[in-house]
């Protein structure tokens, strides 16, 4: 099979090539060019990407079972091959770009959804190296092994949160008119991500749009923090393989009537003795994300529309999915020394690992496919609305609170913080490009000021 | 006694005492005069300053034992009256704001170190009243209480913090022209403190200076904290009552070559059953603190200075404090997730239990003494120099890095935010006006950005 061709790759063969895809890739950042010709036939590009991403497993990093091959193949919570479902996610950029820059209702927001729904709910499976012309970046797992296990969770997944950085940074880059720098990177650990960065443009300050995919085993810290979480962990060999993926961004636009958004959407995979049977290995799998809004002022028109479209995807899987999820997002996004909450919410959820692997992974994916027209249309709106200095100055006040939030409370932040081999410029690419602190700062009453203080001091219902 | 007088005060007269002293010290702040007419008579505002100081006592929160009288007053570490030091502090503020703006070199800080070293010789017990004049607002704890029991650590000490506050704010408010903004805060837990901030100066973009007393019971997460330290805790009735204090400053000016400062000197307390009778109490006591400097470009003239001011301090009570504390300040305000140091370091010590609690103090007080000759000469030598949008620019990014440091790793900062009642804006007043954060910053080789990079990765000796 090809992975193991490749996989015998010397090691100067992987540095010339390893060197060869980050000049490269690197050559299309700054060209503005983001897309690689791919293809899995042995092409030169080919054989160098795949010798790339086989370099873990040729320094006996434990790849962990992806499921055709090896004792571990035989996993409990493995799937029968599924449908893979995933193409749909850049078609609801390309309709959201569309908009008009003043348009002040959301009409086109929810044909945008509409649109972006129709096509998911016709979607085929399609082939994985065509969906991979549209990404960003080649994707962080060999293209050879995604095609060859396209049915399993951790493929559908990868391809899932590509194409929503795919999705996400081509209709920001339409509405900005600049281009993201893509940088890859590898974790010496297992694994690596590719993280899309766009600072100082025409509209957004910083924009980050990053996407990771780790494996290893899992440090004593993380274990405890799993165990913390009441999960039952049982090491193979004293050792917990682990797998996780995910994609997550955070956008700070200049003009301060135009919200600062962030989401994240992750699955995690462990890998466990069976309890009956040595040979035989059990995963757990859990999905969490969420999408929420941080403005500087209130817009309740906004506010509605943001989490109106959270809601009706929501609403597709389970009635209760929006009223807890939106509720959870209040407790998580709480800055408890300020009594404040970050924004004005959306959803967040984690440990999501029911009815079943198909319909977690399917709400999970409605998610993704809705930050898009979440977000969009409200850039579109306030594109050109004018703003004093006074506003801008409120803006870098509530811009402190965010970095307060991320850097003393955020899970995330904390674990990648605490994780060696983490990347510390992709894990603080949420952080804005300005901020500030002023000591003792209070709006004064009846000022729009004071009025989104008291919406973060006590949270709505929007929808 | 005074005091007890003063307990009876009723809870109304307790409030329009409360209003009008901080109305008054409001009046006061905005107007520039940050010293109150004090007396221990029974002038109307004596009355007034004195009920408000004795409102915990009168709500049953438990003032530690101060000395005189109770069950507690038997405590065995409790030492003789001893003679009172500490008036000296304000003159070596004066001393320094006489400067030339453009001095090169550092004669007159050397005169001025002098000058303070021979008045804290020559120094005599002074009159608690007199000295709390120079103030910049009351001392926390009822000044009648402070006479009445002159000789013990708890008041020595803070009095000491109150002087220094005063002796740094006079100072920086002479090369500035700017006025503190003085605020007395209460903590309904026990205690309270004296935030002095400085905001949009002409030199200093935000210079905080804030003394805080704080007592009460150690809540079970503050205890565990403690005994992660190795302290060894015998709650009485399981409690453990504690008293606290210190003060503590971040100056963070305009100029990018002019240094961020930042100093903190704190005592400790705890009271514990003894061992062997229920009837006595014992006292575990320490002090900590600490100066380290915070350049945005690389000076060695000013690390020099700024470090042998220090050590010259430090010699004078044990020759192994310098070099023992330098290494300690590195360790200590080193940026994990960077690889970096915040500064170019200074000292910093902890749990200080040693030789005798006489010497401990006098350790303490020599090192309060020196964050004026420390810091106030390299602010005159830099105060016109020239600077352009890079340099600005970089400042802002080590500002970035500074939060991160604060919010991320201070011991102070993450106990404040988790202790209740905690004061937010005295806690992060240290943060600074503005800060920025670019993805993947790396300064080209051969610039002084990179020069300074370099000395943060790479800690020096700079004595």
């Amino acid at each position: 099979m090809a992975t193991i061709v490749f996989c015998s790759v010397n090691k100067t063969a992987q540095t010339t090539a390893r060197r060869y895809l980050f000049s490269h890739l690197k050559g299309l950042a700054s060209s503005g060019e983001s897309r690689l010709p791919l293809s899995c036939t042995h092409s030169p590009s080919v054989t160098f990407l795949a010798g790339i991403r086989c370099y873990p497993r040729g320094y006996s990093v434990r790849f962990m079972s992806h499921g055709t091959a090896g004792r571990a193949a035989t996993g409990r919570t493995r799937r029968g091959a599924l449908a893979l479902i995933g193409a749909a996610a850049v078609t609801a950029s390309a309709a959201v770009a569309g908009f008009l820059a003043n348009a002040n209702h959301f009409q086109r927001a929810e044909m945008a959804t509409k649109v972006s729904r129709a096509a998911e709910e016709n979607e085929q499976e399609g082939d994985i190296l065509e969906r991979c012309r549209g990404f960003m970046s080649p994707p962080v797992t060999d293209i050879c092994v995604l095609q060859e296990r396209k049915g399993e969770m951790r493929t559908r997944m990868e391809m899932l949160i590509m194409e929503t950085q795919a999705a996400f940074c081509n209709a920001l880059e339409e509405v900005d008119g600049g281009k993201f720098k893509v940088d890859r990177w590898q974790r010496n650990e297992g694994g690596g991500g590719i993280s899309c960065v766009m600072q100082d443009g025409k509209v957004f300050e910083k924009a980050g749009v990053n996407v990771s995919v780790v494996f290893g085993n899992l440090t004593e810290e993380a274990a405890r923090q799993m165990r913390s979480r009441g999960k039952v962990l049982k090491g193979k060999d004293g050792k917990l393989p682990f797998c996780a993926m995910g994609v997550s961004s955070v956008i700070h636009p200049k003009n301060p009537h135009i919200p600062t958004v962030h989401f994240n959407y992750r699955y995690f995979e462990i890998e466990e003795e069976d309890g009956e049977c040595q040979y035989l290995t059990t995963k757990q799998w859990w999905f969490g994300g969420g999408t929420d809004l941080t403005p500087v002022y209130i817009n309740k028109e906004d506010a509605f529309h943001f989490h109106n479209t959270l809601k009706e995807a929501c609403d597709k899987h389970h009635h209760q999915y929006y009223p807890d999820f939106k509720k959870w997002c209040d407790r998580y996004f709480y800055i408890r020394h300020r009594g404040e909450t970050r924004g004005i919410g959306g959803i967040f959820f984690d440990d999501l690992d029911s009815p079943s692997q198909e319909e977690a992974f399917n709400f999970v994916q409605s998610c993704a496919r809705t930050v898009v027209p979440c977000y969009l249309p409200i850039v579109y709106k306030h594109l050109n609305d004018s703003f004093t200095d006074e506003n801008k100055g409120w803006q870098q006040v509530r811009r402190g609170r965010y970095v307060e939030f991320n850097l003393v409370y955020d899970r995330g932040v904390k674990f990648g913080l605490a994780t060696p081999g983490s990347r510390i410029e992709s894990i603080l690419m949420s952080l804005p490009l300005t901020a500030r602190w002023e000591y003792m700062h209070e709006p004064a009453k009846g000022t729009m000021e004071a009025e989104m203080l008291e919406v973060l001091r006590n949270p709505k219902e929007w929808v």
